[in-house]
């Protein structure tokens, strides 16, 4: 048994990545106000985080600006609205969107060069059966400047022979990281381990760092971010008071809690999560809740138990649950 | 890596105890009505856990029946009027009450003879520097005929020569659980690896099992029984929907669904959830928030969180993030 004690200190290389803005948009249509968004880019950079994914960078087509605010589309000029003429060199923070794989995102003529942006990194998210055209998509946001990513997404859906083949074909992109997203929030700890091994090993020699980006339906977010970290893994993504769709994400104010790299500051989240996260809850429901631990230990969308929530008996479990068997 | 999955099977000998009332006690000074703790003890037994803690067994001198319900004190006639002649043998549950060390319980005379009464086990829970008192707690409840466990609390804030010896005093006693106990919900997995190793090597070839008990101040409460789960504890604590002190305890619901023993059923547990504990919520308050994170990454007891929760700004975390760097 050890004697040793590896949680008093920490791994500079370790980075986190608060997607509040970019996951919370799952719940509200992207609508936050500009004072909001404001608010968690500068909390971000207060904070010592190190990249903020501010936004979706998806098409006004499939997401039409009637509908939808501008953080679903992160048009330059929406983002400098905010965060001015942002320098990463200058802040210590990175700014990042999401662009989606098949045919929600104009990825071929909407991301700017990097050197026009405030954008420092895209990721791309996309399912296992969607890799081909990912793979396109990082080749383009590589040539156009942008540090990229790959989040492959629901992937406690994908078999293990289908994810040695999409992590065969990541080696060969220009992806930094590749993220586990476990959309569903149905991994555990033996799970988890057994995906970050499997992409550790998959990428070990390409200088790629592995990701997690983990929901929060069984309580597990902070445990699997955790347990990614201590496999090796190297980029985390959380959100300020868990905002999400669902049950919600890893929370940012816990992770920076446990990190013990002195640069992360927690007062400051907390002092944005009261002002300006807390009172979205009078209108938006996230959180665990058991409709979403039951769909998250079905491993199944939590689509089913958001829908039911915005019903009329959102706390009637039994209904959830019976409702749910029929569904297998 | 291994190509196994020993996550879809199940260890039968892993028992779970309910303690619901007896630590969501602790948050309304144990004043259940008669209805909701039935419904707890009836609903244990149709999800097939295995054993349930009623209450305190603790004195009324020290806890006076003017201010503290029926479950701080255990006698006998206020557990038959819920669970009438109860017989494990029938009902397949276990009936267990908690006694304190410390003069808070009259353990010399407040226990009746097992075969007299409804009660199957006797839990002793002490403070490490306590332990002598637990020791003879311990006897005098074996000599009554009753099963017994031993719940070290505290366990974050005591050193590892201490727990060695704590350990190696609780192996001559009769105890036939040693249960880790992260009071302060400050725990995270690699501490609870190092514990539960401990316990584990500490009581090998006494036949003792390890028990868990955790708290949630960190959302790692199911988490870290799911961890000990793994190391080989084979006696995990639970209350439904979390309930219990502060940040709350490991969730029955979460528990239940991720064990793969057909013998546990979800479902009558959801039901008294929604029935019985759910409108609790509107006079009581457990849970993990902020708050309770903040004692729980400090190794603080709970108590300065539930007195800020209970005051007039209970979500200024700021305030009382400001306040226990002071009290640093």
């Amino acid at each position: 048994m050890s004697k040793k004690a590896p949680w008093i200190t920490y791994r500079p290389e370790l980075k986190v990545l608060d997607c509040t803005i970019r996951d919370g948009g799952l719940i509200n249509d992207s609508q936050f106000s500009d004072d909001v968004v404001k608010s968690v880019y500068e909390t971000c950079i207060e904070a010592g985080i190190d990249y903020m994914e501010i936004g979706y960078m998806n098409s006004p087509r499939t997401f039409p600006r009637s509908q939808y605010g501008p953080w679903r589309h992160s048009f330059e000029e929406d983002l400098r609205r905010v965060v001015g003429d942002h320098s990463a060199k200058k802040t210590g923070l990175k700014l990042a969107a999401m662009l989606d794989a098949g045919d929600k995102s104009d990825w071929q003529t909407q991301p700017l060069p990097c050197k026009d942006s405030v954008l420092d990194m895209l990721r791309v998210a996309c399912y296992a059966s969607q890799i081909a055209e990912a793979v396109e998509m990082l080749h383009h946001c590589h040539e156009l400047g942008y540090e990229t990513a790959l989040n492959i997404m629901a992937i406690s859906t994908v078999k293990d022979a289908e994810i040695d083949q999409v992590l065969e074909i990541a080696r060969d992109t220009p992806a930094q990281v590749v993220v586990v997203v476990d959309s569903n929030g149905n991994l555990y700890r033996e799970q988890i381990d057994h995906l970050v091994r499997k992409y550790m090993k998959a990428l070990d020699g390409t200088g790629k760092e592995v990701g997690m980006h983990a929901h929060n339906n069984l309580q597990l977010a902070f445990a699997n971010t955790i347990e990614a970290i201590i496999l090796g893994s190297n980029r985390v993504d959380s959100t300020m008071m868990g905002l999400g769709r669902g049950a919600g994400n890893c929370p940012t104010e816990l992770l920076l809690g446990f990190l013990r790299n002195p640069k992360f500051k927690l007062r400051p989240v907390l002092k944005t999560i009261q002002e300006k996260i807390l009172p979205l809850r009078e209108t938006l429901d996230w959180g665990p809740s058991i409709p979403y631990h039951i769909t998250g230990q079905l491993n199944a969308h939590p689509r089913y138990a958001m829908s039911f929530r915005d019903g009329d008996t959102p706390d009637d479990y039994v209904a959830f649950h019976d409702l749910m068997q029929r569904e297998e």
